[in-house]
């Protein structure tokens, strides 16, 4: 086939939710499944698109003529780090569905151990009425979030909203008004102000690990939560989960939220799950919505068909 | 005595936060502490300011030569429903900090029961990974709030940033930028609006029980929720629990999260603490931070004696 209009997706994602969102989505194209069976052995020549996450690995080289790969998620380390990709643009899924719902989990979390919430569920269980005092109020907390892009920028400004004192870091440095921003070489005085850190960063070579033992050990102990909160959102790549078993029992740290983890599903067999004043969700922060995630795609098709630039091309060398 | 300078201080709080507070407080004043065993004959007459909350009921009979009635917290059903008042200024406890809060604890509630914190956190108790789908955005749920003075405007504004859809229902109707608001007249139309129920009404003769079983079933079913979710921070005056827990046990309401309640402590009998999807906190969501209460008084105590007229005072026909 020569078909320059057909989209091939391929999304390891609930089948539900992917069929729903196909009704009606990509008017005028031809579209290529490669969850249906009768897709498996297609001749994929000339197909100009593909939307992927978690792709057959096979794809991109029976996909010969691909112009722009669309990466089914915020993260963009599911193709990069896996695959030997063409060299074709890589655009990240941006998209303010997943950005509000990101910052409506992340905002939770911190709420959540702001005002204690699992300490009182214990107490709601055994029925004990008991008011925790002092209550610091969000004013007396630092949230330091790592990771400065889209989803980064959006939970800073609503934490700030909520009240809480709020730090950035990112590896080049940001400038975000009303809030001090660190880089790379800012991160021991960024960790030692922060009571409660946010993870939102890519995986990438320089990501990979970078939550351990060492950087907890930096953040600030005795604020006003008493000790540290570790918050991750951004890919379980990022951090060592040995560590922060280890972290939370020794009392390194207070709290923690993961919603990602080094390898999904977590095992039933990980103390993480049963870890006092530990969250656990899975991989849910930030669900990609498939139905807004087919209209950025539209969206960026028709930029390029009309001779305008791709926008949230994945920068190859950096990672992300 | 007659020293029109003196503050009498009658607050039922936790006393290590009240003696810290008075350290450093009120300087340039005698400051009468009803709670120090040497107060309980002292004279009174003379007193010109009292900071109560739930005082002695025969306090505003000995000091009866008081000017203006600070009440601890800012709801004043505890004063005003209790005591034969002199008809005196009562000055409610407005504070940035209280109000702050305040707004922390609903947003986190709301965020709790849209993000299905409850179910998920049932589902890692037994280590199961399994995501909810589909999940709904704030966008998608309608935060309806009863009460809207300085809290309920304040929550209104910050659960707007977090995306939820807002709308708000006070007796006399009130202008309020961005949401649609309802009185009196209009609380069949705005329940039917409303996913999350929000109260935060003084207790009034009219707002005494307002929160039963008539109510509940006015309330939108069927939307992104699927049922409604009943949230108080207001007063337990205002609810009737056999309903709610009629209301979560029947499936009128899917879940609740209350900070007050009918009678409290809450007893160790109600059957409100162990209900799935109920979350009960001990009258915790906005604890008067004492210190902030008696800087409040302090401004106002200066306002009045610099000839400026009282803020925050009182309606008391209203009865808030």
């Amino acid at each position: 086939m020569s078909d320059r209009n057909a989209v091939v997706i391929d999304l390891k994602f609930a089948r539900p939710s992917v069929v729903a969102a196909l009704k009606g989505a990509f008017a005028g194209r031809t579209v290529i499944d490669m969850a249906e069976p009768e897709n498996a052995g297609r001749d994929l020549s000339g197909v100009s698109y593909a939307v992927v996450w978690k792709p057959d690995p096979a794809l991109f080289e029976r996909a010969a003529d691909l112009k722009v790969i669309f990466s089914g998620g915020a993260g963009v380390d599911q193709i990069l780090s896996a695959y030997e990709l063409p060299d074709l643009p890589v655009v990240r899924f941006v998209d303010r569905s997943l950005t509000d719902r990101m910052s409506e989990w992340v905002v939770l979390q911190c709420l959540t151990h702001l005002r204690w919430a699992l300490p009182y569920g214990r107490q709601q269980r055994v029925r004990i009425w008991d008011e925790f005092s002092p209550q610091p109020e969000a004013r007396d907390v630092t949230v330091g979030v790592m990771g400065l892009g889209v989803l980064g920028q959006d939970a800073v400004a609503k934490l700030k909203v909520m009240g809480f004192n709020v730090v950035g870091w990112s590896r080049r440095k940001k400038e975000i008004a009303g809030i001090e921003t660190f880089d790379a070489a800012g991160l021991d005085a960024f960790l030692a102000r922060t009571d409660i850190l946010v993870g939102l960063l890519p995986l990438t070579e320089e990501t990979r690990g970078i939550f351990d033992a060492r950087l907890f050990a930096r953040l600030r102990q005795g604020g006003a939560l008493g000790k540290p909160v570790f918050i991750n959102a951004g890919r379980g790549g990022s951090q060592v989960e040995t560590d922060i078993i280890a972290a939370i029992e020794g009392g390194v740290l207070g709290a923690a939220s993961l919603d990602v983890f080094e390898k999904e599903p977590l095992d039933a067999a990980s103390p993480l799950w049963a870890l006092e004043n530990v969250i656990i969700t899975p991989h849910a922060a930030a669900a990609s919505d498939v139905a807004a995630l087919f209209r950025h795609v539209e969206a960026q098709m028709e930029r390029l068909e009309s001779g305008k630039p791709l926008e949230h091309v994945v920068d190859r060398a950096a990672g992300y």
